[in-house]
């Protein structure tokens, strides 16, 4: 099954911030997208919209602190429904190094090609948000194409 | 096998613009990396170079005047060879639709994951080269992580 997989440096001392930016309601508002709700903890579920695209309800499976963030996406574009969306994290000198794998695609569709650049382009937001302090998360994020 | 995928869309009325820039020495040094040479017709073979990086030789294996574009890679990092990487171009509207493969992947190693990243921002590049003039080719591109 094709997955989608990214690897970002940011330049961190420590992984406590990226951590904290993907398992808080205001980190994620500040990368992914503004309109970004629910409950952060295991077990609970995130809201992640996108004005009049919709978006993604996450189910938060797994936390380890500095280490380790699992999704499960439990609603939204039937093609996202019951893939797992995954951060880990490790510490490389200066750099905090995310490994992230979008996982469960059913088939390598159009879809998942721009779910996968755009992804990308999110994990940029992300990098730019902890070194810099502004991410570019929706309704401000950097377009890749027609399906925005 | 694990495949790198991204679609990007690019502004512009038809897709001969973006053709020229992957099928040209000078197109695809204002894109990718100003370290380009070689033979770009088809059976040719091209030298993608990135410095102290090392870098890639492609045979070009398929060419089909703007809609598609197939590289083998025949010499580079060992992860890299006999891996092949696909251009398909169409035009939706006011966009080309690039839609981007990176195929032959042995396993998902965290190379891959760099070379996913790496990818979606250099086709970014090359949606800037199309839409402004301007793209971000090696040696001022734009770095994802601790291996650039």
């Amino acid at each position: 099954m094709p997955d989608i997989l990214h690897r970002v440096g940011i330049k961190s001392p420590s992984p406590n911030d990226t951590y904290k930016a993907l398992t808080t309601i205001e980190g994620l508002s500040k990368w992914w997208t503004e309109e970004t709700q629910g409950e952060t903890k295991a077990d609970g579920v995130l809201q992640f919209r996108f004005g009049p695209n919709g978006g993604f309800d996450m189910q938060v499976l797994e936390l380890d602190p500095t280490k380790w963030v699992l999704w499960q996406v439990i609603d939204g574009p039937e093609e996202w429904i019951g893939t797992r969306i995954s951060f880990e994290l490790k510490q490389e000198g200066d750099f905090t190094i995310v490994l992230f794998k979008h996982q469960g695609w059913k088939e390598p569709v159009e879809f998942m090609h721009h779910c996968s650049t755009k992804w990308g382009v999110f994990l940029m937001s992300l990098k730019s948000l902890i070194e810099t302090g502004k991410g570019a998360p929706h309704p401000n994020d950097v377009l890749i194409d027609n399906w925005k």
